[in-house]
C-alpha cells in the first residue's frame, strides 16, 4: 500500500501526458453529439472519483451529471432512455459485473459511452465506445490508492477535453499542478505517521469536507474502514449540521475524532463553522490542508494524506493494511 | 416524534387523495416538454426521499435522474445548462436557502421546476413553476418522520403522473397500498420497543439495504444519529462488501449491530449474502421486513420501523428524542 501511495505523483503525471489526446478527441465527439448530461457508474473508491467528475463537469462545463444507480438497470432490468447522455463507467479492473452491464445497456440505449479503467483489454473497455486508461500498472494493494488518483486525473482530463479550446488548455494547466501537489502532501508522511501513532485507540471518525473536498471525505472514510477497521463516515459540512452533529457530541472523547478536509475554496468558511460547533461539543479535531492549489485540484493532496493516515493508523494498531480482513480485490456484485 | 410517526398512514393517504390531480397535470407537462432527465435537489432526510424518487423515475419511467450537488450552483456559482431537464426541489419547510437558490437558478437555466414542500407559501414553492404539497400539518419534531414519508408519496405520485395512462393508474393502485403497509408496520411498535430496551448499550450501527430499501438505510441511520446519538451509517449491500465489511468484523461485539432492511425484490438475495458474511464475522444482526408489498412500496413500512427503533432506543438511553443536542429544525446552509 505504501509503495503504491508513493507512486502517485508519477502515475498522475503519466495519465496527463498519455491521456491528453484521447481526452481531447472524446471531448470533441461529446460536443459534436450535443451531449446534454452525464451519468457516471462506479462502486467503492471509483464512486468517489466519479462524484468528483460530476463536480468538475458541473463547475467547469455547466453540464449536469449524476451517479447511476446501476441496480436500476442490472437489478430491476429497466431500460433507461439515455439519448443525449454521456455514460461514463469507472472501474480499476474493468470487471465489476454491474458496471460492465450498465455500460452495455447504456450503449444500447443510445448513450455515448466512455470507460475509465486500468485494463485496456477489460470487459468494461470493450463495452464502451471510448476509453481513458489509468496507466497505473498492476495495483496489488486491496485499498485503492494510485488507481483512485489516476481515475480522478482521467475524469478531470475528460472535463478539460470536453471544454476544449482555450478553456480546456487553462484547465489542463491547472491539472498539471496535481503531481507536484501530491509530492508535497507525501512529504508530510513522517508527521502524519507520528500523529497516527498517538491515535492507536481511534475507533470512530467522521471526515468532513465541502465542495471538492467532500468526495475526498467519503474516500478517506473508506480507507480508514478498509485498512484500519475504523468506523469512519464521510460527511458534507452542509449535511453535517442536519444530524451527524448530534451524534458527534454524544460520541466525544470516546476514541472519536473529527477529521476536517480544507481547501482554498468557497467551502472553507463552512468547514470553519463545523469546526467551531465540534469544539463547542467537546469533539477533538484533526485537519488536512488547505493546499496552495486551486480548489478542484485539492482532492489529490487531500486524498494522499488520507491514504497515509489510514495506512499509518493500521500499522499503529498492529493491523496489516495489505491484507484487511474480509476484503478481496474485485467485488462481484449482481 | 411518536405522535408524528403514528400520523403517517393518514398523512400519506391524504397526499395520494389531494395530490393526484396535480401530479397528473405536472406529468402531462413533463411529457409534452420532452423532458429527458431529472435532477433532484434536497438535503438531509429529504435527500433520502429524493434518492427514492430517482429510483422510481429510473425503474418505472426509464428516465435517468441524479441528485444535484447544490454547491455547484450556490457555492461555485456555475451556470448549469438544464434545458430538457426536470429539476425537483424537495424541502419540508421550503426554506433551505441553497435548495431555493438552486431551483431559482434551474428555472433561469430552462428547466421545468417542481417544488415538493409542506408550505405552499414558502420561497421554494414560489421559485418553482409547479408544486406538490405534503399536506402534513406542522411538523414539530426535529427528526423528520411524517414529512419523509409524505415527500416520498409526492415523488412516487409524480412518477405515476409522469407515466400517465394505464401505467400511471397501475402505479397509483400499488401506491395506494402504502398507508395500510405503514399501519401494519406501526403495529410492531411494542415488539420494536422491547427489542430496543434490550439495546441500551448500542453505540454503533450499520444499516444495510439494496435497491429500494437502500435509501431507507440512509434515512434510518440518520434517525439513529439524530434521535439516539448512535454512530450509524447506511450502506448499500453492493458497496458493503467493498470496505465496510472489514470494519464490521473489527467492531463486532462492542456495542455494535448490523440492521438489515429486507424487501420482496431482486435485492433480497444480496442481503442474505451480507447477513451470512456478517454472521461469519461474529456481528450480531437485526432485520426489518420483508413486507407483503411491491418492492418500491417497501420504503414506507421499512422507514416507519426505523423511526420507531430510533425513538425507542433514544428513550431506552434516557435521551429526549424531541430535543436532540445541537440540532435545529431549519438548516441554513450557504
Amino acid at each position: 500500500m505504501l509503495s503504491e501511495i508513493l507512486e502517485q505523483p508519477q502515475a498522475v503525471a503519466r495519465v496527463l501526458d498519455r491521456g491528453r489526446d484521447a481526452a481531447w478527441d472524446i471531448g470533441r465527439r461529446l460536443r459534436r453529439a450535443g451531449v446534454r448530461f452525464a451519468v457516471l457508474a462506479a462502486r467503492g473508491s471509483s464512486d468517489h472519483a466519479a462524484i468528483l467528475g460530476k463536480y468538475a463537469f458541473g463547475v467547469h462545463l455547466g453540464v449536469p451529471a449524476g451517479l447511476a444507480a446501476p441496480s436500476i438497470a442490472t437489478l430491476y432490468g429497466s431500460r433507461l432512455r439515455l439519448a443525449g447522455a454521456a455514460v461514463i463507467g469507472v472501474s480499476q479492473s474493468g470487471r465489476s459485473p454491474d458496471i460492465v452491464e450498465y455500460l452495455a445497456a447504456a450503449s444500447r440505449a443510445g448513450a455515448v459511452t466512455v470507460a475509465v479503467t486500468n485494463d485496456p483489454s477489460s470487459p468494461l473497455a470493450k463495452a464502451a465506445r471510448h476509453s481513458l486508461f489509468l496507466h497505473a500498472g498492476e495495483e496489488r494493494s486491496v485499498a485503492a490508492t494510485k488507481t483512485f488518483t489516476t481515475q480522478l486525473a482521467c475524469l478531470y482530463l475528460l472535463a478539460a477535453g470536453w471544454a476544449g479550446g482555450k478553456r480546456g488548455e487553462d484547465l489542463l494547466a491547472e491539472l498539471r499542478g496535481a503531481p507536484e501537489a501530491l509530492r508535497r502532501a507525501l512529504e508530510e508522511g513522517p508527521s502524519i505517521a507520528s500523529a497516527m501513532s498517538g491515535l492507536k485507540g481511534l475507533e470512530r471518525c467522521v471526515v468532513v469536507g465541502r465542495g471538492f473536498p467532500y468526495p475526498v471525505a467519503l474516500e478517506t472514510a473508506l480507507k480508514l474502514k478498509e485498512a484500519a477497521g475504523v468506523f469512519a463516515e464521510g460527511a458534507s459540512a452542509a449535511d453535517f449540521l442536519h444530524g451527524p452533529i448530534a451524534m458527534a457530541g454524544r460520541q466525544a472523547g470516546r476514541s472519536f475524532r473529527a477529521l476536517l478536509l480544507l481547501s482554498r475554496g468557497p467551502g472553507l468558511e463552512s468547514l470553519r463553522r463545523v469546526s467551531r460547533r465540534l469544539a463547542a461539543a467537546g469533539v477533538a479535531r484533526l485537519s488536512f490542508g488547505p493546499d496552495p492549489v486551486p480548489d478542484w485540484i485539492s482532492p489529490f493532496p487531500l486524498a494522499a494524506r488520507g491514504q497515509l493516515a489510514a495506512l499509518r493508523l493500521a500499522l499503529a494498531k498492529g493491523l496489516d493494511p495489505d491484507h484487511p480482513e474480509g476484503l478481496s480485490k474485485v467485488t462481484r456484485v449482481r
